[in-house]
C-alpha cells in the first residue's frame, strides 16, 4: 500500500502505538566507552574512511573502503568493515534516496542512535512505547558469533546489553523497553546473559529464527533447553527477527534484488513450522516467540498445513508422540506475529489470531511507516472493532512484554 | 481437514473434475519396450531385489538394495536404485500404511501405472479428467538431467513423451491429458522437444519450479528466452511441481520431518517472486505458468509484499524497468494455482483470483484426496456461487490447458 494514497481521515482511532519492532543504530562510543581500556582499540569502533564497494556475497554484503571515494562512517572490528547506509538509517529520507549508499553520523537523523531524540520522534509518531533491534551486532548478535575473539565478543555482548539497558531505555521511563543480546556460540553463556538482563528487569531476548542455519545447534538438539528453560522461567520473549538466520531465501545470483527482499520472511515461515513441530512449545509451555518484521499474511497458511501434515502424514512424518494436539494449538498459545504493512494479514485475522498480532512501526528502515503510522494503522485496521484495535496496537504487545508499569498515554 | 469430518450430504453442488495434478507411476517396461534394443539394459527398468535402507542424504533419498530384506520393486538406472514407495502409491491404502517402506508393483493400485484403470478409478471419483506428473523421472525431468549418459537420457525422455501420448493418454480420448518433460541440460534441445509434442497436441510441460537450484541457467539469464517463446507460441503452459527444485526447504538435519513436508511449498512461493520481477512475463505476454501440489494459501500474502517492495524499496531494488505493473498484474494475467485442501485459500479466493485457481486430486500420492475428491471439494467450496465452484473445479483448467473438446460429463 503507498502511503500516499492514505486518506487522511483517519478510518478508525487508533491509540497511542506500542511498536515491537523498531532499531538502534548504536552510537559511535558505545563501546570504546565501555570496553576496558586495553581493549578498546580492538573493540567495535567508527573510522571515517573513503566509501568503497559493496559486493554480495552468498547472503551478506562484504565491504571494504576504497581509496578516493566520499568520507563516510564505517564499523571497524576486527576484519569487519560495515558502512552506515541510508536504507538503514531510512527515517526522514525522501523515498528516493532510501540507497544502499553509504552515509555518515552526520546525515542521519539523531533517533536513529539518541534516546531522547527518539522519543520525540516517536511522539511525533504516535509511538508510546518501542522495542528495537540491534544494528552493528546484527539481529541477533550475528557479528560477535563470528568474531575470532571471542572473550572479547563476550565482553562486548555485555557492553550492549548494559548501554541497552542503561543508556538507551533509562531516559526512557518506560516508553524504551530493553532488548538484549546473547553470546549465541555457548548456550550456557546465554543463559546465564538472560538470567543476568531478567534479573535487572528485561524481558525480551533477540534469538535466531533457525540457529542451525548460523551452524549452532538446532532447537531439536536439546542444547538450548536450559536457556530456553531460563527464558520461560523469567518471563523472557524470543524476539526472532527476519534476517536472525544470516543466510537469506534466494533463487539464483542473478534474480533482480526485488524477490530477495519480497522472500525474506520466508526464514520466519521456516522457524514456525520447526518450532511447531519440534515439542519444545509443549516442553516449555510458558515460552513465548515473536517474529518481527516478518509480517503475518504468511501464517494462517502454514499453520493449515501444518495440521493437516500432523493429520494426513502421521504414518510417515513422525512426531515422537510429542506434539499431542495439532500443531496451531501451540501457536495460538504462545507465538506472535507483527506486521507494518499487511492487508492480507489483517482480513484474515481470525486465523492469525486476534491475540497473537502486534503492530510494528520499523524505525528507521525503509520499509518503516514513521511518521505516518498511525494513519497507516488506521487505513489497515478500518472496519475492526475498537477492543480489536486496542490490541493490535498496544494491548498484546503490553501483555507478552509485561508493560503494566506503562503509563496511560495522553488522550 | 480431515476427511472423516466431511459431511456426507453435499454442502455444494461439484460439477465433474477436471484435476490438474495427478501422478503416474511408469509401467515396469516404459523404457525397455521403447529404447533401441541395443540401450535397453541401460535404460530405467524394473529388478525385483532385497529391500535396503533409505537414506536422506540432503534433500534426496539414496538408497541401495538389501541383502536379506523382502523382495521389493526398485528401479534401476545407471547407479541409481529408487524403490516403489508406499506413500507414492498411497491411493487404496490405510491411512497409517502411507509410509516410505519399498513395496511392489503387485500391491499397487493398477489404476497407478494402467490408463485403463486409472479411468475407472477417476470415474469413482468424479474426476473427467487428469493431468499426471512423472514419478520415476521425477517432476520435471531431473533423473535424465542428473545421468552421466546424455545421448541415452534424451532417448529416454522422449520415450517417456511417446509413451505418455501414445499410451498413457491414448485410452482415454481427451480425458487424460498429455504432460510432457524435457531434456533440461540444453535449452535447444528442450525447445525442439517441445515443438515436437506441440506438434501433436500437448499443450503442457514439466518444468523446474528454480532451475537456478539445479545447477542450470536460472530464468533471468536469457537462456531459457528461445523455450519461453516456443512455449508461448504454442500454447504451451509450465508445470512447476513442488519437488522440481530438487533443493527443498528445510530447517536443520536432526528437524522432525513434519516440518519439511510443511514447508514444501516454499520453493513455490520463491519461484514466483522470481518470475514476478524476472521481467519475463512482461516478455512473453502469453506464456502461462502452472503451480502445482503447492496449494495456494501463501499467494495473497506473497503477492501483497512483492507489490509493496515493487513500490517502497523502489530506490534499491531497481527492476530495470521491465516491470511496468505492479507484479501481481503478472500473476493475475498469466499465473495459475491448485490445491487439494486448502481452506485459507478458498477464503481469500478474491486475492488468489478466482480465473487463476484449480482443483487438483493428487492421485496416488498420500496427500490425495482419492476418492473423497468430490466431498472434499464440496464442503471446502460451500458457500460460493455456482459458476464460481464450476471455474475452480473444471472450467479454468479447461481454458488454460485447452480442453475445449472435453465432452460434456454424464450429470
Amino acid at each position: 500500500m503507498a502511503v500516499e494514497t492514505i486518506d487522511a481521515v483517519a478510518a478508525v482511532d487508533v491509540p497511542w502505538i506500542v511498536s515491537v519492532d523498531d532499531h538502534v543504530i548504536e552510537p559511535p562510543d558505545l563501546w570504546t566507552s565501555r570496553l576496558p581500556a586495553r581493549l578498546r582499540d580492538r573493540g567495535p569502533h567508527v573510522e571515517r574512511l573513503p566509501a568503497g564497494e559493496l559486493a554480495l556475497a552468498g547472503a551478506r554484503y562484504v565491504e571494504r573502503p576504497g581509496t578516493d571515494g566520499p568520507l563516510v562512517d564505517y564499523w571497524v572490528y576486527e576484519e569487519l568493515f560495515q558502512s552506515l547506509k541510508r536504507a538503514v538509517t531510512a527515517s526522514g529520507r525522501p523515498r528516493d534516496e532510501m540507497t544502499m549508499t553509504a552515509t555518515t553520523y552526520d546525515d542521519v537523523r539523531p533517533g536513529c542512535y539518541d534516546p531522547v531524540a527518539r522519543l520525540r520522534d516517536m511522539d511525533e509518531n504516535w509511538t508510546q512505547a518501542s522495542l528495537s533491534f540491534p544494528n552493528f551486532p546484527r539481529f541477533c548478535g550475528q557479528t560477535f558469533l563470528e568474531a575470532s575473539d571471542r572473550e572479547l565478543a563476550l565482553l562486548c555482548v555485555r557492553a550492549y546489553n548494559d548501554w541497552m539497558v542503561e543508556e538507551w531505555c533509562g531516559p526512557g521511563a518506560g516508553r524504551l523497553v530493553p532488548l538484549c543480546i546473547v553470546p549465541l556460540w555457548d548456550p550456557a553463556l546465554a543463559t546465564a546473559e538472560v538470567e543476568r538482563n531478567a534479573a535487572r528487569g528485561v524481558r525480551a531476548v533477540c534469538f535466531s529464527e533457525i540457529p542451525a542455519y548460523l551452524g549452532l545447534p538446532s532447537i531439536h538438539s536439546g542444547e538450548w533447553d536450559g536457556f530456553f528453560a531460563a527464558c520461560e522461567a523469567s518471563g523472557t520473549v524470543l524476539c526472532l527477527h527476519i534476517g536472525s538466520a544470516t543466510k537469506m531465501p534466494s533463487t539464483s545470483a542473478d534474480a533482480p534484488l526485488g524477490v530477495a527482499v519480497t522472500i525474506g520472511y520466508g526464514n520466519c515461515m521456516n522457524s514456525l513450522a520447526d518450532w511447531l513441530f519440534s515439542g519444545k512449545l509443549a516442553q516449555f509451555p510458558g515460552l513465548r516467540l515473536l517474529y518481527a518484521e516478518s509480517q503475518i499474511g504468511w501464517i494462517p497458511y502454514l499453520l493449515e498445513r501444518a495440521d493437516d501434515v500432523w493429520h494426513q502424514h502421521r504414518a510417515w512424518v513422525a512426531t515422537g508422540g510429542e506434539i499431542a494436539e495439532p500443531p496451531s494449538t501451540y501457536y495460538y498459545r504462545q507465538v506472535y506475529g507483527c506486521f507494518f504493512r499487511d492487508r492480507h494479514g489483517i482480513a484474515s485475522l481470525d486465523s492469525c489470531g486476534v491475540d497473537n498480532v502486534m503492530f510494528e512501526v520499523d524505525y528507521p528502515h525503509s520499509d518503516s511507516t514513521w511518521p505516518e503510522s498511525r494513519a497507516v494503522a488506521a487505513e489497515i485496521l478500518s472496519g475492526l472493532d475498537r477492543e480489536v484495535v486496542h490490541k493490535i496496537v498496544r494491548g498484546n504487545a503490553i501483555r507478552v512484554f509485561g508493560l503494566d508499569d506503562l503509563p496511560d498515554p495522553p488522550t
